[in-house]
């Protein structure tokens, strides 16, 4: 009877299975006696989550006895490897009949209704009210898709336990344990490899010296010592039992495979069969998580395994998730142990990066220091800051602006070398390299931590389809059926002008998103403008000389708090859109997400950092034909020394407030402040003292942890966060060090969290970072072309060399200041823009000097862009060439230069290859042994040939010898 | 006795196998009775290779029953799998038992001794003089060899037949069968996936009307016809066996897939045991090769097959190997089938690139055409050609030349129009998407193709270590074991000194060999400048009005010249710097091999073209102060209308010359005069007449046929032509439609080459086209920075812009002649350098015109560049940058835009896995069913669970059932 579900769709209509029925009949009997109150269930859960500490105190050993609560079935012996939590309402039990009253005209329960005919046949009576119904009826059907999954389970092989008098009144769980044999079944169809008997030994070669010296940096971890002994794995498969060593079955699949096992299965089981199943669509589509979308089940999570791996639980806690351990290695291998491979490759990643952001952070504050140390020698800045050479400015402003003297500029001149001398264009260079070289070395890390968590040889499988693509392919597949009577392209039908539609509608919908921030910088902007002027035209005089202070402080935090309240809302429209676009599966539904949220954020993040960088003080126009913002705003002009100050000083106001508030306040702050909330609101609810006296089961526990988010948010600070480090690194080059700051903060933060504050995720496969490493390399590519741009034309690098090299008499740098500045005839200023107190200098002015190239007042061309201006044009544009092709050059060389396989990982990986071919060849002779035996009178003849016919049937021989 | 070969590590010093030991003694008593002389061989080689006609003639259905001799053993049952051919020298029998004399003092067979103690107890007998001791024991030596690898291949399973005595007299073959147990044991260690028993409905829409359409263009080939079933395919393994068809046991396994095997193990053999095997390391190092490449045997093959597969032979000879049918697709599956997966590869490339080529030589002639029909509308040229405007230009070389009017150069500048006009600016942008698209269009191809050829899962396997490699670091060990008793650190010993100085070497080398083609084109261009100069100073003046074409012709063809003899040593050269490297696996062998080679060849094309196009005319200085090479020769001006002409004509003759000469001239023309050569000889020889006319065996037919070389020359070929497509394409609009001709003849010609006139290459497994793939991508991402710089330097367009928008008068394009060309006051001329004959035009010239941007000889800045010239420039580089960035971001958009799986396959293949899953599920249930009616009684008490002990048992219930 039990075989009815796999063959469905063979053997459409048979009877329900048995399990299915007799769980659901259980239930309803259990149903009753559950005490608690419709209400109840929101104060509970919010007290309940008081619970957390709970989980920290249960961490010192003495108390893991008291722990155990839970985390078996109620025999003491099955292990609980996966709990489903649902809601629980008080039953009626007039109610508790009429499960299936709703159903009788709809497609979904056709099926449904053949296999339970006891339900059909109990009519629901019609007394209560519409309202009442209607909610119960909801209730009744998620019930009803609960027991249908749970006995579908239950056929799958898997055993369960429910509970719903815990303490946790409201809250129904069920306990899943996966036997023997189904972790045995799973294990194969998913190709787990697993450690086989035989060893090898790796050629790490230990070099003493080193290890010692390291030694401290490395977490304290046992694992860590005993590297040079490895046992070979191979995909587990039953009919290979005797290579591995199954001496203890419990300890076989560890905690985090088993819980990954029930995931699959639960995955996959669908709680109706399938009327198409020949294109895997089914009416009440993929597993879990339609039920936990639908509501059936509130949630679905392992437990976080204090028993066998209390010491791994411990060290995790001691030696990854403190701060006391922050110059130290993470115990990487732990964390894949506990947390599987995906959270694992997360944290080496960002291993790797804070490692990588060492040497660029000293190499940061080195170029940092030269700045300091040569700006005595900077000519230009001398020459500004000569006050013999008295240059006259022409005024920064309409009208109330006067004339002023370019000495006046000397401190921002001089604060501009610090970030504009030759060093900074050897460190964007480098950091360009160093992006390549840390994806390669990312890459080789990769690759190492492949082989030595087996990962080798392991495909990403193809995702089951979301339950929302399956349900879009089922209203389709429908709506076809009505019409016509062809049902057989539904995988292609959904294909049609919907999702077209949904593209276009996508790419408008990003496209308007991206408006609204040009839209909000360019308010930014003209709030700078207007505030400027009205300031200006403040006649308080200290008003007057703070102007750019406050101007550029107020518009900065306006930018830094636009940023990230967009950023929010950003988060929320990528998920939107994305939604509407109905991917077919999780994975590519996750990258499209991630992809959508990558562009909104990083232009968010990226955009008046542009806009300082190459809009402004380009647009200006010039004395006596300025360009005008709505007619009667002037665009901004830069600081003397170009805009790479105001650009460095955004830049640093963006990343710093960015990581300080995002991380610490809305990572630490927030969950710190629900916390005082939640105690607060606890200490109202008091009537229920008596019950937190009460140990609460593990499982409980748990329920009260916030559930995992996923690694997605974890990722893009992250990937914003490099932005910061290498896009605009020519202007601020103190960047990597604030970058490694934050993260060794983030490192532990991140692991506290982790271990302490998240239920434990399902252990994820994953051979790679996926999405993350494309987009790390998009950065990587835009970084050289906005490096090289940031050099040409917002540093006054090229400028200076072009001065130096062709203009200059003597090939000094004297002069080049003077050289800079056109020549502005007073008497040609436009109506009504002449400064009003023209001899606020103490003298009348005839010419006055601008910041362009122009012809002279007195040449034939006046204010026409001189000769000097294309050159340097020119020099510019070449040098963009240059550097963008020779740097991607170099970057691709290194990329090539380096491979992409450790050279020990792949003398290793084909050394163990060679081993378990002769291992096998060993078994292939040890069955021929037994052939030759039977045959080993007809060896004797001088044949060239075994004779073939005898062969086939010692195949066999070895199979189940160790089972 | 049979399991000491594997065992071999374990069980050091066992004795040696059975096998070996009987077919050494059967060796050595047959070997006195070859009855043919020492020097013969080279006369029958070249004599048999006659034949080859022989193997086309036996195509025809009626000639097949002939054809059977020597495709089967001699019992007529087992099939021929494998060849292994060898030279037989005439054994005195004094010399028989000498084989291992030399060896006594030999670490390399120090085991070998222990394992045939027979051997070493016949010690030679000293008599002959030392040279042909020395000959005779190296035959010696690899005659042992050759026993000893046999032997293993017997105790591996395979059966072998020997046959010295055929009508080949002077080469010896080792017939190999592979029997049902060793295919089937290695098909499961080579995961090969096979066919089962399940099939799965496809879900391509058929339009009838397109295929109607495209009917024609199919191949008349079965196979395209029923796509629509497609048998499930599975890793093969004898423990699944019931899930495979294995009715028909002869044709389970095709012939293909029978070579592929047998050669597997022949790689994986090795000719003596392991002292080191612990490591990979034996002392005779990897199977077959080396023993190929030592010279113990002559050739290995497997044999064409005609007898099963004799439509599949007549169908790819007529469908495929025909120019008849070059309007055809290729019978892709066919050519996979009967060739692997590589090579099938390769022909699916090659098709699809041949039919991308279709679009752009169409876009290319319309871009032809469009300068065709718009060249009496381009204000540029007709100015020029107006004989009205007489304008004076300066002469084109010192003293000889003189005056000449602009309206002379009517004609270049009409012909300049031809490629320099606005479309060639929109075909280079077409031309860079294009291959965006044929990048993303091949690896959907090759995706689809995986999928179809079962391939999708299929890991590249790690290659065994090269023989070279091994060797290397054998003598590395055993040196470091004859200094201390440490042997442990093999595989990252050879990464020492040597290898690092290795790549020095090879770096310098490859340095060197650029600098060599660098010299070489220098060379070509004083040829031209001093061939000009003199004739020049001829005092015929139909040799002076000559000149130009003369000299560009001879240079052009000189070039060629250089190019094909350069291409050759080039080939060599690579070969000897690999070599060098001495890289660890085949594989990595040949990426080194054809990334060196490919940088060489393509360097080498290319140079000239890039001096016609970046360099040429560029630093000729101006009047009064040209530049000179060698102070005596001037450098070379382009005629008036750019360089973009000669460009084209250098373009056009290289890459026509190269298609021509290297297609038609080396793969038809010479060996058609090989076989000529042949004929002749083989007239003189006629003294074996008669054994002509006795049938030859299939593998001696084979054997006279040319040994498969690789894909790379053909790859290598299509790459370069790829590059003259891609690279120029904004001077040369009509590459791809020349590529387009040469490439629909070049597929039959290697068709035919394949079929007919090669041995069967062993068929390879391929998911992909490696190497290649990477380096067309490269030679994409070249060509859009190239193409760039040609349109902006080379080309007049971006001047043509300039003049438009920024200096016309009327924003037309009239006098931008004029405005091209600067002012020179002859008597500014050097001394000497004035031309004698100043009034060849009629009249005294004061001011002559050049074209260049500089101040006239009456500004203050005389000859100095003018603003004009920094404002092209500057607009120049900023087409650059723009046409740089745009067209890489739209290549990206495009790469990323079109999934790289095509959605039906990605449909089909979830489709597949589920259906898979379902089976095992069901096989599944099947097991538990059993367990189920053991433990009926059991079920009917109401348990949560299935009692987890009595499962394990009944999973290997259905293991042998189909067996």
């Amino acid at each position: 009877a039990t075989s009815s579900f796999w063959s469905g769709p063979w053997r459409a209509g048979a009877p329900s299975s048995r399990w299915g029925h007799q769980a659901a009949m259980m239930t309803n009997e259990r149903y009753s006696a559950v005490p608690s109150t419709d209400k109840e269930v929101d104060i509970i859960n919010i007290k309940g989550i008081e619970e957390i500490g709970y989980l920290l105190n249960c961490l010192t050993p003495e108390e893991t006895a008291q722990c155990r609560h839970g985390l078996y079935f109620q025999d003491g012996e099955r292990r609980v490897d996966y709990v489903l939590t649902y809601q629980v309402k008080k039953p009626s039990s007039s109610r508790a009949r009429r499960h299936s009253s709703r159903f009788t005209d709809n497609a979904l329960t056709r099926s449904l209704r053949r296999t339970r005919p006891q339900a059909r046949s109990a009519k629901p009576d019609p007394e209560p009210g519409p309202q009442e119904t209607s909610a119960d009826h909801h209730e009744d059907d998620k019930r009803f898709r609960r027991e249908e999954f749970e006995g579908n389970l239950r056929e799958m092989g898997l055993e369960l336990e429910k509970d719903e008098d815990g303490k946790t009144p409201g809250v129904g769980f069920v306990k899943i344990h996966a036997p023997w044999n189904v972790l045995c079944r799973e294990a194969e169809f998913m190709k787990l490899k697993m450690p086989t008997r035989k060893v090898s030994f790796t050629l790490y070669k230990i070099n003493t010296f080193i290890s010692k010296v390291t030694d401290p940096l490395h977490p304290n971890v046992e694992e860590n010592r005993i590297e040079n002994v490895k046992h070979l794995s191979h995909p587990f498969s039953r009919e290979k039992q005797h290579l591995f060593d199954l001496s203890d079955r419990d300890s076989f699949f560890d905690s985090k495979t088993r819980s990954s096992i029930v995931f699959e299965v639960l995955k996959r089981t669908k709680c109706t069969k399938s009327k198409f199943s020949m294109v895997s669509i089914s009416l009440c589509p993929a597993g879990i998580t339609s039920l936990l979308g639908s509501g059936a089940y509130l949630a679905a999570y392992p437990l976080h395994d204090v028993i066998t791996y209390l010491t791994l639980f411990q060290l995790l806690y001691e030696e990854w998730a403190s701060y006391s351990v922050f110059y130290k290695y993470q115990p990487v291998g732990l964390i894949r142990k506990y947390f599987g491979e995906k959270i694992g490759l997360y944290f080496a990643w960002l291993g790797v990066y804070t490692q990588m952001l060492i040497p660029a952070s000293l190499v940061g504050v080195f170029v940092f220091l030269y700045g300091c140390v040569t700006v005595d020698d900077d000519i230009p800045s001398m020459e500004i800051c000569d006050s013999r050479r008295n240059i006259t400015m022409c005024p920064l402003c309409d009208r109330v602006c006067s004339y002023w003297t370019l000495n006046s500029a000397c401190g921002t001149a001089r604060a501009s070398h610090l970030f504009d001398n030759p060093a900074t264009v050897f460190f964007s260079i480098f950091m360009a390299l160093w992006a390549a070289f840390f994806m390669e070395h990312w890459k080789r890390r990769q690759m190492r931590l492949n082989y030595e968590w087996d990962l080798t040889g392991f495909e990403e499988e193809e995702d089951h389809p979301r339950a929302e693509y399956e349900f879009r392919v089922m209203q389709k597949s429908l709506k076809k059926e009505h019409k016509a009577q062809k049902v057989h392209t539904p995988g292609v039908g959904v294909r049609g002008g919907g999702v077209m539609n949904c593209h276009i509608n996508v790419a408008v919908e990003c496209c308007f998103q991206i408006g609204v921030t040009f839209a909000i910088v360019f308010g930014v902007i003209l709030y700078r403008i207007s505030t400027k002027a009205a300031l200006h035209m403040s006649s308080n005089p200290t008003t007057r000389s703070n102007v750019r202070l406050t101007v550029k402080t107020t518009a900065a935090i306006i930018n830094l708090v636009v940023i990230l309240i967009l950023d929010e809302v950003y988060g929320a429209v990528a998920r939107w859109l994305t939604a509407l676009e109905v991917p077919k599966t999780d994975k590519s539904f996750e990258e499209r997400l991630i992809f959508k949220t990558f562009i909104l954020k990083f232009v968010n993040a990226f955009t008046p950092i542009i806009y300082i960088a190459f809009f402004r003080g380009r647009l200006v126009g010039r004395p006596g034909s300025y360009l005008y913002v709505f007619e009667s705003y002037r665009m901004e002009e830069c600081a003397h020394g170009g805009c790479l100050m105001e650009l460095c000083i955004q830049l640093s106001i963006t990343m710093l407030g960015k990581q300080l508030i995002q991380n610490n306040l809305f990572e630490i702050g927030i969950p710190k402040l629900k916390k005082l909330i939640r105690y607060i609101k606890s200490k109202r609810s008091a009537f229920q003292e008596e019950e937190r006296e009460k140990k609460l089961q593990r499982y409980e526990t748990d329920f009260f942890l916030e559930p995992f988010a996923g690694l997605t948010p974890e990722y893009m600070e992250m990937i914003i966060q490099f932005g910061f480090v290498t896009l605009f690194v020519a202007s601020f080059p103190l960047a990597p060090l604030f970058a490694l700051l934050n993260n060794i903060i983030e490192i532990r933060l991140d692991a506290k969290k982790f271990v302490a504050e998240l239920r434990r995720p399902v252990a994820a496969r994953a051979k790679d970072i996926g999405i993350w490493y494309n987009i790390l390399r998009g950065v990587a590519k835009i970084a050289v072309i906005v490096n090289a741009f940031v050099i040409s034309f917002t540093s006054d690098f090229i400028p200076r060399l072009v001065y130096q090299y062709m203009f200059s008499p003597d090939g000094s740098m004297h002069g080049f200041v003077n050289h800079t500045l056109s020549y502005f005839n007073v008497s040609h200023f436009q109506n009504g823009t002449a400064p009003l107190e023209p001899e606020i200098l103490g003298f009348s002015v005839d010419i006055c000097r601008y910041k362009d190239y122009r012809e002279p007042p007195w040449s034939p061309t006046p204010y026409e862009v001189s000769k000097q201006f294309w050159a340097v044009l020119a020099a510019r544009l070449a040098f963009v060439i240059v550097f963008q092709n020779v740097v991607m050059l170099m970057s691709d060389v290194v990329d090539w230069i380096i491979p992409d396989i450790p050279k020990d990982i792949s003398v290793q990986i084909h050394k163990e290859k060679i081993l378990m071919m002769d291992l096998f060849m060993k078994e292939e002779q040890g069955k021929l042994q037994v052939l030759d035996n039977l045959t080993v009178d007809g060896e004797k003849e001088n044949s060239s040939a075994h004779s073939p016919q005898l062969r086939p049937r010692a195949v066999s021989h070895t199979q189940s010898n160790s089972f």
